[in-house]
């Protein structure tokens, strides 16, 4: 059995934004020489998510709006805001927007590649940005 | 270590349907003669979902009425469509209503067993069906 | 390769509660004696979450007051009530909070610790308790 850790920096231009990391996920299956296994895959913050759906920017937009209905951005202070902002932060839809969309995959690796459908592609969702963020991968597996 | 790999095929009779594919689960860690370790069932889609929770009819109809409640349909065209509707889909209600119940699950194989509460059983929850759709397994343990 | 398995029993106060269990987890990771891994941690019911967020005392509040909102309880009996009620249970609303907030979490071990960024907190999420409920722990990796 051979273990893989590798951390990957982001840092998003806007303060909500999707990325697409697949590419950088399976450089890192390449680098571990992990041919039968499993990946881990998660945002290593409380505030964005690590997610997979499909690389069509509409759709991206569409999460990003839906995001916003279901755990709206309230302004502080606000007598209706989030009793997280009594601390002072202001971000309390980040922490509810990114358990929506999720923390962590896992994904199976098969003969050396991550095993996917045809438009499975890995997303880092950043709901509080524009500040250097870390992704944690995991590979546990043989080569 | 031992991994072992198999892909489900299922088609729903229904667009939106919720499927127990416990028996089939527990029959691929007998296959693979793993005793301890972990099983990974993921949907190989980017619209439907495999998730846990219990077997009883009316729950599965209130997921379904839910998920429409939380992530609608919306007919194409339309001025409030989704955005992922300018690509020619017509299903970005099954993105999100897939985003809401998982792609994944991750068990525990405990003596050959899926080491499971009374209550859990795992489903497919399908949000754009009637086509052949694909369910990866993978687990990883010891024999 | 080597797995660890345990089950942590734990009985809220409250009816719906969110409780920091991780200190347990790292506890359960020393007895393990795994230094590089992953750790998977699962409520084995179909009415509670684990999850991870921040450890602060609003944001659990608003975590509780905001799955209100997105999956109310409804009594019973009601014309608008959830068919799961029909049953004669109550707790539809429990079944649906457990799904926004996630089954379980899988986590990285590296060097025997939890692999968490600076705000990481593993909870445990009751939304019918104030009965005895299991946690499942299953680790698999290298001592």
């Amino acid at each position: 059995m051979s273990t893989y850790t590798e951390y990957l920096t982001i840092q998003t231009n806007k303060e909500k934004e999707i990325i697409n990391i697949t590419n950088k996920i399976q450089q890192a299956i390449n680098k571990s020489k992990i041919k039968e296994g499993i990946i881990l895959i998660n945002s290593m913050h409380i505030i964005s998510s690590v997610f997979i759906n499909d690389e069509e920017s509409g759709l991206k937009q569409d999460f990003l709006e839906w995001l916003e209905e279901l755990a709206p951005y309230k302004p502080f202070p606000s007598p209706k805001g989030y009793h997280h902002h009594q601390t002072g932060e202001i971000n309390g839809d980040a922490h509810l927007k990114r358990t929506i969309m999720g923390r962590e995959v896992l994904c199976a690796i098969t003969q050396g590649q991550l095993d996917f459908g045809p438009w499975e592609q890995i997303f880092y969702g950043e709901f509080d940005g524009q500040r250097p963020k870390k992704i944690l991968i995991k590979i546990i597996g043989e080569k």
